[in-house]
């Protein structure tokens, strides 16, 4: 399809009416329900939506809307954040989430191979008896193709690293409608371009992915928790930075500040300090962590902070539901009002810096911006609320987050740590890669030519 | 060039010689010295040699190299070993050598800066006072532009991951002589394609990386190691099997079987015994060492092994500097002659059986080829010795090369785990990757239509 003819009159759908029969879906709520991700950007919705069942239907699928240039957007559950499933150019949303089967799981090799519309957690309630694990701990009820898509991580990132990091490999249909393997089983490869690591992260604009080779591992033998709140930010992210340069055995390192404790104790009716704090999770043997947990008492000591262990299971459990609850208790500070979560990721020291300066800038603007994050890496999302119905809210909405990634980038940090680009991010691309960007662009338009897989996410051409 | 007027005539030649007055080298010692690194392929030297020693040098170079169709090779410390430095096309060979600044150490986010000609051991000098360390460990003494062009790793990637997972960010100057940035500082990213670990691994051919953001760790509280001799080498592999299911604090866990055992012994003049063996390393907190270590000893024992710690500094230096030997031990077993260093790397649970019927062929064939490896990420090195005058001992070796990428690929393993695909695996990349090799060559040729850049290389176009 160029930018010319309208996509629902492209001679692709007589052609997948026939190769699916009933079940190239028109229906209005159908399509409004894969016209947009948990996010603020506007719904857009598909010409139709196809449920697939197999790599062998992508294919067919993909094939049909490229002999016609017809947009193809992949959709799992619906998670994403920045715009990634929106129909930006309307065509065929293209439904991944059926695909649930788990097609191999190797104790021995620690790694399995899953369909792309198997959640995590899915995954990991069948790897239960095994001992092991799948170390991606977001809030979503996200897929694994989708997690991939937008090289998600989350609370762990800071010990297991992303999914870059945990794909092994890949199968995945190229924008003709070809299927290709990417990758393997063995734990390392030089052979050759790393196309697994291409895909990973490029939003379904470069391919969609159908399956995927996952790392696994062992769950630790113990977990233990604290929540230790400061009377300051500055000295909750110099304590970040000092945990971190101990190499402690932490799995998570999660800082929230004041607004993001208070609006967590209102939506779950909990009495927790209302204080900038951290929740720690150190994970290991059970003398190395409780080891740890000490030295990561006195550090917080050291600046003032008052540290409540968590440390059965029942507590240990409840603090991290609750961490789990900071997006969806930070929007729920003003109910009707809808929200920009940031997503910059920047050096571990820049972190107190950076914090200080965008705060200085919403308390200025009056803006409500509760904050969390998985500050062990560098990884920080305001959650900036706004009325829709305000030019002047939404004004400031983009000025700060403008304010935000130039900040972030000046120290050389990213726009985007786990969210990804869609359709949210495009505009900073340049700033962040340059030239780079061209390369992107080179590589979009060498595997997709007619530009038929996600069009208009993460660049425009 | 195409490939049709020879490459000494190229025009660019003039315009090199006038933007490098004096410098660009045309004798035959230079020119033998760039022609081959440390493997058996045979030496292909270039027109001529240009030590560069800034990144608007490299830029400078290629784009003239670019205007006129010339090779360009890029050339580091010369120790790649599949044929990635032939000038398989003559041209010009980029020698980066001397770009050899520290331009960055930054202890508090454990990252820093360098230039492409920096090596691991000078790196790592300079990092001596700060209590981290680059956790790449591979025998030869090369430079970090080498091991990222070919994914290196070595022993302690089982702990630490390969060079794709320590490179943060790059500076690659591109087949037209655009200078590009590629990732950052940030210890994840999901904005946009993964350029950074698409030029890691692609061993020149789509850029020539000039400097290199890499991750750093902290240097372990504690290492000790050990020296596990068995029976037979299914005793050793499966014991390797059951370490790593145990979460042991592993550094290394490297297998030598019985030839490379002896070959040790004769090169150093020590008496280890002759028999299969892993050398083990274990690192952290103290208590976690001994604790794990115990553990391993217990499994290895339960296999009938007999275990020698190494656990004095003395003892724990002199181990590993036998292990670094192993390479050059083997290759000294037969003077004079040739050898292949095989690379395949398997799911671990594979290596018994692949280990075993290779050995078994190679046996029937008379073939001296000692083994070792880094078991724990399942890869592993046959030094296939001989006589390259014999035909059919060339035919031997190459046919049993095959037969084992065979075994490999049938387990969903990969040809080469770290040494990379340059000349020497090339026949190979259709067999593992299948249709996902055109994706390589769709991207190759977007980024360097006239492949000027380490043609010849990786695969054919």
């Amino acid at each position: 399809m160029g930018d010319t003819a309208p996509s629902h009159d492209s001679p692709a759908w007589a052609e997948l009416d026939a190769l699916f029969p009933g079940r190239i879906e028109r229906g209005h709520a159908l399509r409004e329900q894969h016209a947009v991700g948990d996010s603020w950007h506007p719904a857009m919705p598909p010409d139709a939506v196809l449920m697939v069942e197999t790599t062998e239907e992508v294919a067919a699928a993909v094939a049909a809307c490229h002999r016609h240039g017809l947009p193809v957007v992949p959709f799992g559950a619906g998670s994403s954040i920045e715009g990634q499933v929106q129909a930006a150019r309307a065509g065929l949303s293209l439904d991944l989430s059926r695909m649930t089967r788990i097609l191999r799981i190797s104790p021995g090799d620690m790694d399995c191979t899953v369909e792309a519309g198997v959640t995590r957690q899915a995954l990991n309630e069948d790897l239960r008896a095994t001992g092991l694990f799948f170390p991606i701990d977001v809030g979503a009820h996200a897929t694994l193709g989708g997690l991939a898509s937008t090289n998600a991580s989350g609370t762990i990132t800071v010990r297991y690293g992303t999914m870059r990091s945990l794909v092994l490999g890949l199968t995945v249909v190229l924008p003709d409608g070809r299927v290709v393997r990417t990758g393997g089983r063995a734990r390392k490869s030089s052979s050759g371009y790393d196309l697994t690591r291409l895909f990973v992260g490029a939003e379904g604009t470069l391919g969609i992915i159908t399956e995927l080779t996952l790392r696994l591992h062992g769950v630790p033998e113990k977990n233990t928790a604290a929540l230790a709140s400061f009377d300051t930010i500055d000295d909750a992210t110099e304590t970040v930075v000092e945990a971190m340069q101990c190499g402690l055995a932490l799995n998570r390192i999660e800082l929230l500040d004041a607004s993001q404790v208070r609006a967590i104790n209102l939506y779950n009716r909990t009495d927790l300090p209302e204080k900038p704090s951290l929740m720690i999770d150190m994970a290991g043997a059970a003398a190395q962590v409780a080891a740890d947990m000490d030295v990561f008492g006195e550090l917080a000591a050291a600046r003032g902070a008052v540290v409540r262990p968590a440390d059965t299971p029942e507590d240990y459990s409840a603090l991290w539901k609750l961490r789990h609850s900071a997006l969806y208790a930070a929007r729920a500070l003003r109910p009707g009002c809808k929200s920009l979560s940031t997503d910059v990721c920047v050096p571990v020291t820049e972190l107190p810096g950076v914090i200080h300066a965008i705060r200085a800038e919403l308390d200025a603007a009056n803006v409500l911006a509760p904050l969390h994050g998985h500050v062990g890496d560098g990884n920080f999302h305001l959650v900036m609320l706004f009325d829709p119905d305000s030019p002047k809210e939404m004004d400031d909405i983009r000025r700060l987050h403008a304010r935000l990634i130039e900040m972030a980038l000046r120290v050389g940090g990213t726009i985007t740590g786990e969210h990804g680009v869609g359709l949210g991010k495009k505009s900073y691309m340049e700033a962040e890669h340059g030239e780079a960007l061209d390369v992107m662009r080179q590589i979009k338009r060498a595997l997709d030519p007619a530009n038929i897989l996600n069009p208009g996410k993460i660049f425009d051409l």
